[in-house]
């Protein structure tokens, strides 16, 4: 089995589902990536009045809708990158190197400062 | 072997990139969704001024910046999904059920007019 | 009477509204700047579905909902504005400015390659 | 004077700018919700690693680039609400009555469990 089997079963399923539907019609990746980003920032307003430290202690029932949201994000992310025929798992090995290499554990250590990743 | 090793792999990896870089204290859930937030967007931005149509056939370059950011988004998901305690496959696998059974195909074929996820 | 009374009276109600409440308490720059991007996602989530060309003739009770949206994104911007100390109208206009000297119209006309505002 | 001058201003300057550069074509309702968007996650990406309350005492070259952002913001705004014949102060003042009967001073005072604008 290869290591991609569990978003490779979500991406067929994806598939399975916009085609009974007939909805791919409307998965242009344009319109893909603007659900991408509506569905985060329905994750993100869970935490929009809530302190850092209390997002760390969600109630269960709170919790519980996280867990959507983040589903959802998911979702869309396995769909467009299949529409776009991107490879989601070796792109993310990818830019973590990336990421590696932009900011080296010696340098940055402890510091927010250059805590961006671009 | 199970299915999530692709996924737990990165998130493996991504503890102790955070780890070696003393980051995790920048880490909350809040922080991480508003991160994941913004790569959503920075995503979105490219689409923003072609067409729908357009967006199926992006140039070679900008195919690639927008595979990139398709991996900063994944890497955000499951390093929140990590800090929440989350298992992303379960719950996009239970969201695709939920949606099945809110969006059934005889009666939503074709129509964009239901097509919401929530 | 300046300039500025449509917004100043708003910043002055949002004040009045957040002291009634003893909201002010969750009215930090950063949860101010969510907020405002969450707004911003429920805008947007009226179009993800629909064509550009559809985007221009919403019917009634859509362009109703998307009316709100509006002022909802346009409240959250008076208000962090208003914590930040920044002017508006002022910024707005310098941007204006600067976007005129970046994409001089005789270089880009009709062009959408340039088009970004950064 | 009317009291929308400062934006009426705003509205007729990004029509010219626009019309200058035959960049209208691409002003549909859904490409500017998406560049509105896009511009709230820049600058929501200014507060993405700092605390709540740093957030309050941003370092001025930092304020000076999310004034920048705070006023591309305002000009998206601006000129989605014009291509869709939208009283911006108007909304934004009805929103406030609306906000004001759904949260009555006396019940939510300085509790964030019910501060949500939906």
């Amino acid at each position: 089995m290869t290591q991609a089997d569990a978003l490779t079963e979500l991406r067929e399923r994806l598939r399975e589902f916009a085609s009974a539907r007939d909805w791919a019609q409307f998965h242009s990746p344009k319109n893909l990536a603007i659900a991408l980003s509506v569905e985060a920032a329905e994750l993100l307003e869970h935490f929009q009045w809530v302190t850092e430290e209390a997002s760390q202690r969600l109630p269960a029932a709170e919790l519980a809708q996280v867990c959507e949201e983040l589903a959802d994000v998911l979702l869309y992310l396995v769909r467009l990158a299949d529409r776009l025929g991107v490879d989601l798992i070796a792109a993310a090995n990818d830019k973590i190197e990336l990421n590696a290499r932009k900011y080296p554990a010696g340098e940055v250590r402890g510091s927010s400062r250059k805590y961006t990743d671009r």
